[in-house]
């Protein structure tokens, strides 16, 4: 069976389960698609084949026994190095391996791993998920796919995660997301991102960058296999398949917000008009959009731009847990780290206050629309300069996460799909974005925009540097 | 049907419920109480009869339809300003009536209201709960009736809140513990008290001291009163009834560890005695009683004498909610408040990260034991002095949190039954603490110690000041 990566996990945990397809086969596959195309694209930074062959052969040998441990077995996975899991090591992109209690799978990973999926290895990403471009001072930067002439952004934090998805190595990804760091990739890499509510899935064994603000979450070669596999790994839903024949079949009826121009003014290359049209085309298909202010976002805007959550809490845990990895942090981040000494805790729970005032506010956004619409992200990804100034770094970090970071301070929670490329060539996401705790009826809603607008493959083909 | 109120909450409901008894004439019997005995122990900020002759009516004609709004209809209760309750004002013990905002109610306050009890007013507190003795600079300090011949602390925060119960013009009393404000009370008064784990019952529509820290809680007349209470709140309950019927008529098997000697080296005027032979007692009984260790206290004892939570988590309040109450803040407290400007955010979070640290350690510690016996309070209640310097007031206040602050920063739940007088002729408390989490294990235990040590009635009789 050629090319079986091709076809939704959906389709494939069909196969597995029916007996006509191996996981070892699937594997088999995953893994020569790294070995074609991975080489430049520096997805992992512990890739495990053999691993990944052992995953496999326990999830046919439980298919064998007539034994189904979950909806994911046999699914190769792929998983941020932020993320605990059980017989590897944990760096977060540092340079050192950090200490035990940091490879203590937390119940997410455990819940994925009782399902049997077959782990392809940890992705790369940016040093503690400090960073939305990719770039990792220690190690350098995975490769975005879909520029085979030039080393542009795949997006970060989750650096790896996109880009293990575009090699076909892996067909679902963990990522987190703080103020982008699912979404972001996902958009740079042409493939769905899902950033759920603070609190919906637990941060335990993953290691911390902001207590208030860090989320685990996934990212698919489509919106169908990320809602597959956010309803196998969600405890209210717990399958995959039900969830899937329960998404409705048209968006007729959904309320979508366009969002304020906030989201859309400096767009780059053309990416607010492939937004627009594919607004348009959920529009003619019976969508009901309207406007849909959220004034909300300018506050919390300048709580970021006043050095937000995230520097602060960041440096408390290095201090507290890891404080032998401060002297090596990347030195484009380490002065943010420093300057947050400077902070009071008056100011920081001044922050943490209006924070909570802007959530409350925004939540009653939600009243008159299902969701709000917006590009992920108004940049094109960049061409990584070898010494771009920490100064610059960072205007262009603030750049890319505009978009993204709200749905984290707004305690709301958002999907990305890809509707088209930019004039440059690159792929472009559809943010929607949903109340907070409405997780279920966000998937739902992206996966009904999906089947209107087509899958990520159907709308952009496969990355340049990874075609057959 | 004279002294009704000497029943217990469940024989109360039990009558009120076979219509043997009207709610109107128990709230006669809990006004004339107030008027009798009341005035000169300041247990309410604001006293409401025609109110509570309101809802005892409207639980009489529910009563009448054969309705049953819950288990605490027709109860005389008394809430603590800290709380907001429709229709009345919120102070939380300043001198100005706070915002709308602050009068809307919380869940806990709507659950209860919902079940229809005689709500009788608000009761004193210290400012804003911060601190224990139960004074007040705007207002005084009501007075405990256990000393007929000088005006001894009623304990605080919650200073009305055991002096209502002791007046017989409440059968349950809501407080608030941060660190000590439900169980200090309660000891001092000579009633029972229940500290419930944090996020155990929600803390909206209660004036935050520390976001970190702040429970919700309960004072009764016994063990078995607030348990009922409790049953009747607790969403996972949800009918006290039941949960008495419950609770084993024995102590035997119950695995009852005596705390450390921190706990009980200091003890003044024979308070140590009097809670031992209350261990004794359980012991012989049947209990397996042990050592059990809970060396974290010594970690979090540092922290809350570095400053604690609660001064900056205050302060960072009121300047984001209540600017214009700092001005007017009692002169004791002030200086703490002002001092919290000086702590770093990353010193504030490292309080936090040694916190959680502390009880996930302290969990473990309640592996062989059900609960952990110690004297609720050191110190006997004292005389409040007219002029007490601020450093002899957070001296001494130091002194009374001492066993009760580490429930709080362990994140660990406890109860506090009276066992006796101490050689001053005061109530002295045994406090119960169980795991986090363990609320209701916690409370039943304490039930069926009471069973075994007799009610505060059996032991210690009325209050010198409010008997017929």
């Amino acid at each position: 069976m050629a090319d079986t990566l091709s076809l939704s996990i959906a389709e494939i945990a069909t196969l597995l389960g029916e007996g006509k397809l191996r996981a070892r086969d699937l594997a088999e596959e995953a893994i020569a698609n790294h070995e074609r195309f991975g080489a430049g694209l520096m997805a992992y930074s512990n890739w495990a084949p053999e691993h990944a062959r052992k995953c496999a052969d326990a999830a046919d040998a439980a298919f064998g026994a007539g034994m189904r441990a979950g909806a994911l077995q046999g699914i190769p996975t792929s998983i941020k190095d932020l993320f605990a899991v059980a017989g590897f090591p944990t760096h977060a992109g540092s340079p050192r391996r950090l200490p035990p209690k940091f490879e203590i799978e937390g119940p997410l990973v455990a819940d994925l791993r009782r399902q049997l999926p077959t782990v392809m290895g940890k992705t790369h990403m940016v040093e503690f998920a400090f960073g939305g471009t990719g770039e990792n001072a220690h190690y350098g930067s995975p490769r975005n796919p879909w520029d085979a002439a030039a080393h542009r952004s795949p997006g970060g934090s989750s650096s790896g995660a996109g880009v293990s998805l575009c090699e076909g190595s892996a067909l679902l990804a963990f990522g987190t997301d703080t103020a982008a760091s699912v979404r972001l990739p996902a958009s740079f890499t042409g493939n769905a991102g899902l950033k759920l509510t603070k609190g919906r899935w637990p941060t335990d064994g993953i290691v911390q960058l902001s207590s208030t603000l860090d989320t685990p979450g996934i990212l698919a070669r489509s919106m169908a296999d990320a809602a597959f596999s956010f309803a196998a790994l969600d405890r209210s839903l717990g399958d995959g398949f039900a969830f899937l024949r329960g998404v409705q079949s048209s968006v007729a009826g959904i309320r979508i917000g366009i969002a304020d121009s906030w989201f859309w003014d400096g767009c780059e290359n053309g990416i607010d008009d492939v937004v627009r049209q594919a607004i348009d085309a959920l529009d003619r298909a019976g969508a009901v959009v309207k406007k849909a202010p959220l004034p909300e976002v300018h506050d919390i805007w300048a709580l970021y731009l006043e050095g937000g959550l995230s520097a602060i809490e960041l440096r408390a845990f290095l201090d507290h847990e890891l404080p032998d990895w401060l002297p090596t942090i990347d030195p484009v981040n380490a002065p943010g780290l420093k300057n947050a000494e400077n902070l009071s805790a008056r100011d920081y729970l001044s922050r943490l206050a209006r924070m909570r005032d802007a959530a409350k506010s925004a939540a009653a956004r939600f009243d008159d629309v299902d969701v709000i619409a917006a590009p992920t992200v108004m940049f094109t990804p960049r061409v990584l300069a070898d010494k771009a100034s920490a100064q610059d770094f960072w205007a262009h970090n603030r750049n890319i996460v505009h978009n993204t970071m709200p749905v984290n301070y707004l305690v709301l929670c958002a999907a990305t799909l890809p509707v088209g490329l930019d004039h440059a060539g690159m792929p472009v996401g559809l943010q929607l974005i949903a109340k907070g705790g409405d997780d279920e009826r966000l998937v739902a809603i992206a996966c009904a925009a999906e089947r209107v607008l087509g899958t990520p493959r159907d709308i952009l083909g496969a990355p340049p540097m990874c075609r057959i």
